[in-house]
């Protein structure tokens, strides 16, 4: 695998635009993905209860073949009952024209503002711009990506060559937006962060399972506030224009695919909303998958855990709260936990209690804190399953951010 | 029922003491509550997995007949591991030994910094001055009040005095202290808010299973940041000092007994860590109970949601948004929405769609927003049942106060 300096039309036969059509006041607010063949499309959707109009139609519709992804930022199309539904129908239709395509074979993503309905003229507007646009190369790519950006404050994509084991060499991108209401639990078939992943390698419909498993390790395991959008969705798109064999089971292949989605998700986590520090959190030891899943999130959501780490203040009794409001089992005698920063790997516990006690001593602690990357390790002493989430700390900007946002 | 101007010391046979043993640098940091005659004890615990040492000590002793109550502040004597334990213990029979009690009928709370041990020299100099200091009164109510404080910005205290249905007069008094870490899910028998309840009624063993009930009506439904301590307790002491008969069914005492529960929970709110405004969810039409307190305590608990209502930002998606991940049941054509603050009662969703689509319409949400008080009303249309919630509004000074606060 070597990592490129790529995009969502990196991947042979893909082409993308963004243009701005007045959602939003100046920036960029409308993109689409092309794939010149059809493509293997495997879409996960939020399992928030409170469904955007897009992820509904495309929910019902499950179409296993997208040729086109039309995304649009500011507005999120979300609460907005009945008329809702038939605009987010009408942006699929109109850009199936446009292409010449079914209206079935367009992914419809949105994301912005909840419980406002769309103005469908500059939408429409905006569709039938962007697809004289659609073009390929770096340019088509920086523009699609900041066309569905909201509260992000740098783009998120990523891109890499892969050799397959038949020989074949074939590209991947992916491309995600996400920096607010960021704790996704998206479901194949059944997170607001948006991602769009692009490969030219070939996939059987059989690869969502293995979608499934990639997207819970990654996107899922990212949360910067705990709250799950309405409009979370994931969509790999496989055209198989590098006429490579199935890559279903190719090794090369999905550490490729799990390598991009983990770099998605830390930049999701990097860029949340008024964050200056990614938390990283490695569990071990834990009985269940789930378990160690459970540890890793409550961690990673706590409000008091989160706003130590943003001001390294060494309150570490705060991580074993939320250990032990995780409902995982561990054995508190030999659990481990270790406070990393920079150069620094500070173990905290000894047989159930803190190893530092003393002002001075807690020193040590404060200074692991003191980095941009803290990351707290912890092993449950209770089985053999891991996991591994992001986050970010809790800052005084992300209550600006979100005490305004409507405004 | 009379509310009356009381604290825990109100009720006959009581005597409390606070002082200043040197685990806080200034302030009251040790406390004592006393009953002349043993009282029936019903205690509710914290079901965080990391449990405090006097949490543990008191689960495993279970003792139904408690004398005396000795609490400190400044130290939560939590993941301290066998030392925490034995200096639990030493509290206890230090206490019982002042007081002339065996040691399990002495109960033992403790809150502060997790993960530092406790300095028993000062704990014990404490428990002796705090005995000689015994006495009944408002002024021994306020120095008992003000020794179990931490970040809490005002003493939580309230009493009523009540006719039982015999004729009989008792009273209840109710303490209690919590602003931070504050998500308790107590359980009888088996939050870091502490809370006393003294009374001179009469009240049997069997009232255990009510007050469970009472806790998750009321304690149980708070949450300041939805981190549940390590140390979370409420005792009820009942004396029977009153001579009444047995108070355990009687109407007039239970709705007190609630009527005291639930304005501790609203204190707790108000005086949660860096609060401006107390937030009030009230849920009905919920399929079952625990389908209303999960919508309550997941509006309560969502970040947007909180520093939505700290900007007066009538961003009501997010209202929705947290709805869509209580897993509760609800029926969205025609569910209702309602944002109530000062005189403004003001209708949100309409058939699954916002009222109010204009930026100008929306001021009227902000007008409402714009008040200390805001409850949020929302009925699910799926069921008969209902839940009340409570909590804040998260604020810069929340991240300020835990972003320094072992420093």
């Amino acid at each position: 695998m070597n990592i490129i300096d790529g995009g969502v039309t990196t991947p042979d036969g893909f082409k993308a635009a963004g243009v701005h059509c007045g959602v939003k006041y100046r920036s960029l607010d409308l993109g689409i993905v092309y794939s010149e063949r059809p493509a293997n499309a495997f879409v996960g959707y939020t399992s928030n209860n409170v469904k955007a109009a897009p992820v509904q139609i495309m929910m019902n519709q499950n179409s296993p073949v997208l040729s086109a992804v039309v995304v649009n930022s500011g507005n999120a199309n979300a609460l907005t009952g009945r008329r809702g539904i038939e605009d987010a129908l009408s942006m699929q239709s109109t850009t199936a024209k446009e292409l010449d395509l079914e209206p079935e074979n367009v992914g419809v993503m949105s994301t912005g503002l909840i419980g406002r309905f769309m103005d469908m003229h500059k939408i429409r507007y905006g569709i039938s711009r962007a697809v004289k646009e659609l073009d390929s190369g770096r340019e088509a790519d920086a523009r699609m990506a900041e066309a569905i950006m909201t509260t992000d404050t740098m783009k998120k994509e990523f891109a890499v060559s892969v050799r397959l084991t038949d020989g074949t060499m074939v590209y991947i991108a992916a491309l995600a937006k996400g920096s607010g209401m960021i704790a996704p639990h998206m479901r194949v078939l059944h997170g607001t962060t948006l991602s769009i992943i692009t490969t030219d390698a070939k996939l059987s419909p059989a690869f969502g399972e293995k979608w499934q498993e990639i997207l819970d390790d990654t996107m899922n395991m990212v949360s910067v506030d705990g709250d799950q959008s309405t409009n979370d969705m994931a969509i790999l798109m496989a055209n198989g224009t590098s006429n490579s064999s199935f890559a279903d089971e190719d090794p090369e292949f999905v550490e490729a695919l799990t390598y991009l989605m983990t770099k998605l998700a830390k930049a999701i986590a990097v860029d949340g909303e008024g964050a200056t520090k990614l938390i990283e959190v490695e569990v071990t030891g834990a009985k269940t998958k789930d378990d160690a899943r459970n540890v890793a999130k409550t961690i990673i959501n706590s409000p008091l855990v989160k706003s130590a780490i943003f001001g390294s203040d060494p309150n570490y009794g705060r991580i074993m709260m939320a250990i032990g409001n995780s409902g995982s089992k561990f054995n508190i005698d030999e659990m481990r936990l270790i406070i990393k920063g920079g150069e620094m790997e500070v173990p905290i516990l000894d047989g159930g209690a803190p190893v530092f006690q003393e002002e001075r001593s807690v020193e040590v602690v404060r200074m692991a804190m003191d980095n941009k990357e803290v990351t707290i390790i912890v092993d449950l002493a209770a089985g053999e399953e891991s996991a591994t989430g992001w986050g970010c700390d809790l800052t005084y900007d992300y209550v600006r951010i979100n005490a305004e946002y409507a405004t």
